[in-house]
């Protein structure tokens, strides 16, 4: 099958009419660049252009044991959507970059194919092109995405302001507890797939764990099938009282280390407020990880962390329970920094401690590390 | 130097604030999506966007022997402009993605960098945003942009009519004898990097080539730096007389055939009319290569292949020549098809031979194909 022949095989046939006219597709996948039209005149002036581009590399992102192709499709969409999410914007279009090594066989690639479709049908998003080139060893997968969002109205991360809320849009943690038990279940233990873990350093538990089990798939789902914060982010910025924003791709405390840097604050979480997953923390307990070390710097979680009017918290997140998207208000911004601080909350440490006269907040630094290409 | 300080260190402060928002920039590099504006509301109606990627693999498309890294970050960038071009419009934005092995170093990085934004200055291309992965072996490179053309008036390749004049923008077949002369300095016949040559299957000559020497340079810089016809695509775009439009990638005949086969048409090539450099030429004798492989099946000359209606095309190529730029009428479009033909003259084959008694065109079918990565 030749090049012309695979790219027929992976794309045709794969996107309705309908979707492809919503989003103003005048010519997609075939010629030298796609063509979309511009927004109708009245909306024309209101709205800008968002792009972002995010790529996953074999061996860096996924390998045969944590990833199906399906997931690695999906999740390379999905990544991308979450930035136009974290900009408040509606994702529209993508191009897809794929270099494909002997190993993938065509029709390993269409299933890659397939679940990068399949996330694109679930947001509505538009593939209107890419390239197709050999590699000559590993998979390499570059997806472009374009978003509109009202003009003027983009969330920066430079816009927090001392008093306001901080919030997450999801827990953290849980991606990075499914690749620590997808990597555990395929190596038991070996070292060049546990330094893929998330950088937790923690010894691979035996599989499956005692405890858990229950609740691993929902963990493994996170990792592999990442559902960007899209309906929240758009319900959110249409408030007006947003003032920074950022999706959760490199873990939690480096996001709100972008948000306290770029916007010149101190972002102080509460451990007590922090949304944690059941099975992630049972799971995490079962290997003897500390569940914070997977909220604050596991990464991959694609929720989005911003911040907002204190005032008009509560009455966001009564907005998105109505529509059942899940919000949590989990800290507030001060006026000293660049600093990302976390207020524990020693009755999560002492065992049946209650809040009363032994009841003793401790404030800590939470270290600016993440997941990092290049070592920090 | 972690992932954030290589991004500074490879992008800051490299283009002005003047061509910044020249393109409509209203947020570049650094947050989770660049935002651009629409252009002004008199032009919303009139313009549509275009958007391509084009992608560069280690091994495949380059290596220490042929390019040196700010080539490879120049012409990285100038394929994907070449697409832009070949649909008539304007390039405007460009993101980057580069995964990177351990062997490159940041400083060699920063030199890709370097000629991508001499390329990006070249064509005023803002750069907007990006991403940076690491890689386990290979660097790859892959470079999305958007251009903007008057709604309705993208040239596709599927409107090409019987009558039709075919023409191209530059000489072709200059990239691959620069290939093929790179390959044989480098490796003088080893059969691993002679596979990248074009698929000319030549014995790399003994360097330096004895005839060809002089105009070495121009041929290594047509494989190294190559120039979209950006301009002259626009003022042959705005005749309204152009009826499809291909960048040369992978090889004028590959080219042609999309072509033929998109508008259901024959594409006949007169030899005699077909631009050769003469520097292509003597390199190619000196190597026993019929220069016809290198200008049919060689690829990368990024010059555009097109057709337009016969009566103006001699008016066309007076205008691209008043602007100092080359037009070249290589042949017609015939109703038959699919197909691409060559019209052989003997005079070029036969040596002295004199248009006469003897002269005796002849017609020889273009094989369909070039550079395919997964063969043909």
């Amino acid at each position: 099958m030749d090049e012309f022949a695979r790219i027929r095989y992976w794309n045709e046939g794969r996107q309705s009419q309908l979707l492809l006219e919503r989003q103003g597709v005048v010519l997609g996948i075939g010629d030298d660049a796609a063509v979309v039209g511009m927004p109708p005149d009245k909306d024309a002036g209101r709205l800008e252009w968002l792009l972002a581009v995010d790529t996953m590399v074999e061996t860096v992102h996924f390998n045969d044991a944590t990833m199906e192709p399906e997931d690695i499709g999906w999740k390379a969409l999905a990544a991308n959507i979450s930035d136009i999410a974290a900009m408040g914007g509606v994702p529209r279009h993508a191009l897809v970059s794929v270099s494909v090594p002997k190993a993938w066989e065509p029709a390993r690639v269409r299933r890659l194919y397939d679940g990068l479709y399949a996330c694109a049908e679930r947001y509505g998003v538009a593939v209107i092109g890419g390239d197709t080139t050999s590699s000559p060893l590993h998979l390499v997968l570059a997806v472009t995405v374009t978003g509109t969002v009202e003009a003027g109205k983009a969330v920066r991360r430079a816009g927090a302001v001392p008093g306001d809320a901080v919030f997450a849009t999801g827990a953290a943690g849980m991606a990075a507890a499914g690749l620590h038990a997808l990597l555990a279940a395929a190596a038991g233990g070996s070292g060049g797939l546990a330094a893929l873990g998330g950088g937790t350093g923690a010894t691979p538990p035996l599989w499956p764990p005692p405890a858990a089990k229950g609740g691993m798939a929902a963990l493994v789902q996170a990792h592999r099938r990442p559902a960007p914060s899209v309906r929240a982010a758009r319900m959110l910025a249409a408030r007006g009282t947003v003032t920074s924003l950022n999706d959760v791709s490199d873990g939690l405390a480096s996001e709100a280390w972008e948000i306290a840097e770029a916007s010149g604050v101190t972002i102080a979480l509460r451990e007590s407020d922090l949304p944690r997953s059941g099975s992630m923390t049972a799971y995490a307990h079962d290997c003897g990880v500390d569940p914070l070390e997977w909220i604050l710097y596991g990464g991959e979680d694609y929720v989005l962390l911003g911040t907002m009017a204190a005032a008009d918290a509560q009455a966001a997140k009564a907005e998105l329970a109505e529509a059942g998207l899940p919000m949590y208000i989990i800290g507030e911004v001060e006026a000293v920094g660049p600093g990302v601080d976390l207020i524990r909350d020693l009755d999560h440490v002492q065992a049946g401690g209650r809040r009363g006269a032994g009841y003793s907040p401790v404030r800590e630094k939470v270290a600016k590390r993440g997941y990092n290409h290049f070592g920090g």
